[in-house]
């Protein structure tokens, strides 16, 4: 199973300690984490992941798999810029946003619109924005009910 | 002027008037109407601005021009699927987001990104969601006022 | 109809000037020239283009409009790097291609896998290195040619 | 290390047998199989590389995970059609391209303009098109020479 992690690439260390401990949980299950391959909050969930022995994947925005955090086993440097987003939308069985602005928010959209579902932590508040389908786009409050609902997706 | 319209493909023909309305006004004011190039939004638009002799060019997402709304005068085939979004959020001076879904919600969310303003009719209310920067996403509430924001740009 | 100008970002005066009358010729017919956008080849065919009051479309591989040759009317920002070879691969009606190294060869190729017309003047002799459909693949020796033959396609 | 495997969806069972080759080599050796994750050249070089305890990448053009060859570990559905081949020509060490027809091409050609040595396996004879560095293009005749050229690259 693989779960995307979506947020900032630079974040306060109470984010960063959240995303480490979903890319931990995320490992210690059998999870693949997928994600940006850069800093913030994608580089604590590689760092969570490696640290416990789970895969790491990077889909970088640019063209040199040197970008990459040092916890990504497998960089894949698109060349694509932001558009790479639309490939991590497509990617993954389910995605856990961690704080994270506009790139964040349009990856979310995205997940969504691939009928994805989409666990928010300390992310954007999307229901208050325009109609929203409450089985795909979850507020969670813990990285541990954030990884149990991701993992748990069966479409 | 490049003006971007972002929208849904099936939409209530109250949303299709407005949208006809705002491509037409781009038209008369010498702008150019890009968009996403299917039905909807982006039809009624493109059909705006057609019969006012405005130029319009559609960013498809399949292989095959003739995908596009005839109203289209110059179709772009990219074969990219969703990731095409993100080309349409790079390519205009400004936005004009009118009702629509997740798709939507991707464009409005890359082009704030890209450092666009985007104009909301009638689309999701973002500011409630999270984060925004006010002078970016703007809430209009006739055509009128959402063309005379988007040709008024001047980064 | 579209045609596609292939060719290097920088080339020598008698490929600019190959290119230029290309261009030329296309916008005399009442074709519309799309190209890469930037300079070389892309440059010179739109300025001939442009020059006898032709369309022309740049689709850049950068984020930045301004990267565009100042011949072109219409740019593209896609932000997806070379990966934007397979968009002008597949947005024309037909394909000339004017000198040229990999990234020419690269468009060549997705462009006849799209089913397309392409036809090299001066480009490379696809014909010597595997096996190749005459009547999609054209040799011309004459910028009048070229043209001739792109825009009688009619597939 | 990476090993992009490049060649049709639908080859001969001598070139499956060749690619099938490979990609045990490859695992042998502890390198990793990159490919565009469909049929043919792609599932053989997969299969090799699977049945031998390695790791191997698809960069679908669709969607859909589903459209991964069984022996694809990590899928990734990008959506981006042929413009894929720009992330595979991006991501490898080093290519080996075997048989093939335009689509091949697309992504030697792709992967030379990135600065990527290329190794031929009864695939395109591109120092007869064209000017051609022969430290980035090289025809090998066995899995053998091909592979250990591929690993070797240090560039």
């Amino acid at each position: 199973m693989i779960i995307g992690i979506i947020g900032g690439n630079k974040v306060s260390d109470q984010i960063a300690q959240t995303a480490y401990l979903v890319g931990k949980l995320i490992a210690e299950r059998g999870g693949i984490v997928l994600c940006g391959g850069l800093g913030g909050v994608m580089e604590s969930a590689c760092k969570g992941a490696f640290e416990f022995g789970g895969m790491t994947i990077g889909i970088l925005p640019g063209t040199d798999k040197a970008d990459a955090n040092p916890y990504v086993k497998i960089p894949i440097p698109t060349g694509l810029g932001y558009a790479r987003n639309a490939i991590i939308a497509q990617t993954c069985d389910a995605y856990i946003a961690i704080g994270g602005a506009y790139g964040t928010l349009s990856e979310i959209a995205m997940a969504l619109n691939n009928g994805k579902k989409v666990i928010s932590l300390g992310s954007w508040d999307l229901e208050k924005a325009g109609p929203v389908d409450a089985t795909f786009f979850i507020q969670a409050t813990t990285p541990q009910d954030a990884v149990e609902i991701a993992m748990a997706v069966d479409y």
